[in-house]
């Protein structure tokens, strides 16, 4: 609104934003805002609103940065579990962590259940849905949980694994309370959820209810308007989620290396009371880039391929392994 | 995941996407691409990450035209109101409506709901809130609702008029239905949620849950990579919007005139079953417009003036009174 229509001193002086700095940049000006952060709720879809709500429809501007005063991420829900709750999760200490796909939407549940089963044998350590794995007729969440969550843990027994199954949370909250109750009840021991499909703030309250390691993928993230490391790495973490999808450089995508170093380090970088998140780089990746991924990204990653172990067909299981043994050797051959 | 890897010969038949044509454009491609609607829930979340979820990561795609099957639109919420019900709850035939917004945050609640006050002794049809007064501490909902109502109420009983108050709805589902039951319990006549804020599935869930006219709000839409007429006027109708806020061309904002065009046209279009959404240009309009946005718009839509009002001081009652009574005289001198 007009600054000049503002009849209340204590909002000009207390709520209004101020302009801090203006400085030319490559491609147009860098300008650094301050917001009051009571402007911001303090919840995840005011917090948005403040950072990029309005100035998301104007087609010049891009949301580069965001600093947050010490102690703001208190009021959010943080990651339960973290980088190290994870490790403890799946028992994996000093190595990377391996993760894979459950595809394509639309199989039968007794093939997702047998497929998740031969990569829980393998010894990967997380086995998501496909996020396109939602809670459609042909595959129904509270039947393909179940019998998915089954055959991973009968894997389990046979080998004295510890993988963990993500299945994919959508809807609105009468359809995510169902799933919580579905997954509670048959021990799902982790979740994946897209927060821009259901919302910020669902990330957020699942967070609260569901007592697994999140792992949040970056779909309709539309990220060329909003720094994918501010959207991804900063507030997907605030809000609570413990691992942090992406499409990493060389793959399906076209984010650039340094794109997903930066959104790496900030989901694991330091925030005081804010455990790290754990990056996952995917979209496209192969068996034959662990190597260069993890010199890439250190051992606090956790390498997420679908689709190329997928191709192996009958092969299937051998090339999980070899997956599986290419991530624990730390990538040396 | 590779096409090859599909082993199931009823997904490669009835489940993957079809390229249906391939036609070069001014800017690249446009291709037509067409997806079982089986594999989208039918519920918002599911139906934006097959509409755009990846897509909305690769920099060089948007999506620029949805057409959906015969009965889609039954499984969601859909417009309870649309631009006859709208019209019905304020007593507004045959002319536009007027809206004009409460600001700015951070406002002490008696000063808003003076001012939602002289805005309904003007004449005004629906009164919002400004989509950044949300459940901060400086006016949280429970006690800014009931007050600003209050006022309303007051006005209404003197004028003899019908003016609706739609506060702001945010947050995640626990905060939506403390919401929902406040604004029930003192009789608020309308409400305003900014979808991309909330998750496009709350719209759905508020919508089935309230029983008032939803205006949705266009923040966050980053509608540069989803056409807006697509964002705002189809999918925020499909679920449940009954009138549409956007940024109007020549305003705060940088839309073209035939950009706002297409949101109005998508908006109240003909849908078999879905009710016409009303079209609510914004964004820095001014009282001086009323005649030239009546000229694009015509009849069926809400002329949304805040700033321009507020910017009057003391004079606001009275320029409240010429912006009614420019859009009840059809934007005539």
């Amino acid at each position: 609104m007009p600054v000049a229509a503002i009849q209340d001193l204590s909002v000009k002086e207390n709520v209004l934003a101020r302009v801090e700095a203006i400085e030319p940049a490559p491609d147009g000006h860098r300008v650094t805002l301050a917001l009051a952060a009571s402007t911001t709720g303090p919840e995840p879809s005011q917090l948005a609103n403040m950072l990029f709500g309005n100035c998301s429809l104007q087609p010049d501007v891009t949301l580069e940065a965001v600093a947050f005063p010490e102690g703001y991420a208190n009021a959010f829900a943080k990651p339960a579990f973290g980088i190290e709750g994870l490790r403890a999760t799946v028992g994996a200490r000093g190595r990377a962590l391996t993760c894979t796909a459950l595809k394509p939407q639309g199989s039968a549940i007794d093939r997702l259940a047998r497929l998740a089963g031969d990569f829980a044998r393998a010894g990967i350590d997380v086995i998501k849905d496909d996020h396109g794995l939602a809670n459609q007729a042909f595959s129904p969440f509270e039947t393909r949980v179940p019998q998915i969550q089954a055959a991973i843990e009968a894997a389990n027994r046979e080998t004295g694994g510890r993988t963990v199954y993500a299945p994919t949370f959508s809807g609105g909250w009468r359809a995510l309370e169902h799933q919580i109750q579905v997954a509670r009840d048959c021990g799902v021991g982790a979740a994946l959820v897209a927060p821009m499909l259901v919302g910020l703030p669902a990330l957020q309250e699942l967070r609260q209810a569901l007592r697994v390691p999140i792992l949040a993928h970056p779909a309709l993230g539309g990220a060329s308007r909003i720094a994918p490391a501010v959207l991804f790495g900063q507030l997907f973490r605030l809000c609570g989620a413990d691992a942090i999808i992406f499409p990493n450089h060389g793959g399906r995508f076209s984010y650039s290396r340094e794109t997903c170093l930066a959104i790496a380090a900030t989901a694991r970088g330091p925030w005081p009371g804010v455990a790290p998140a754990m990056p996952v780089p995917a979209g496209g990746m192969s068996v034959e880039r662990v190597p260069e991924m993890l010199n890439d990204f250190g051992n606090d990653v956790m390498l997420l391929i679908g689709g190329n172990l997928l191709a192996a067909g009958a092969d299937l299981p051998a090339r999980a392994r070899e997956f599986v043994a290419a991530v624990h050797g730390g990538g040396r051959p």
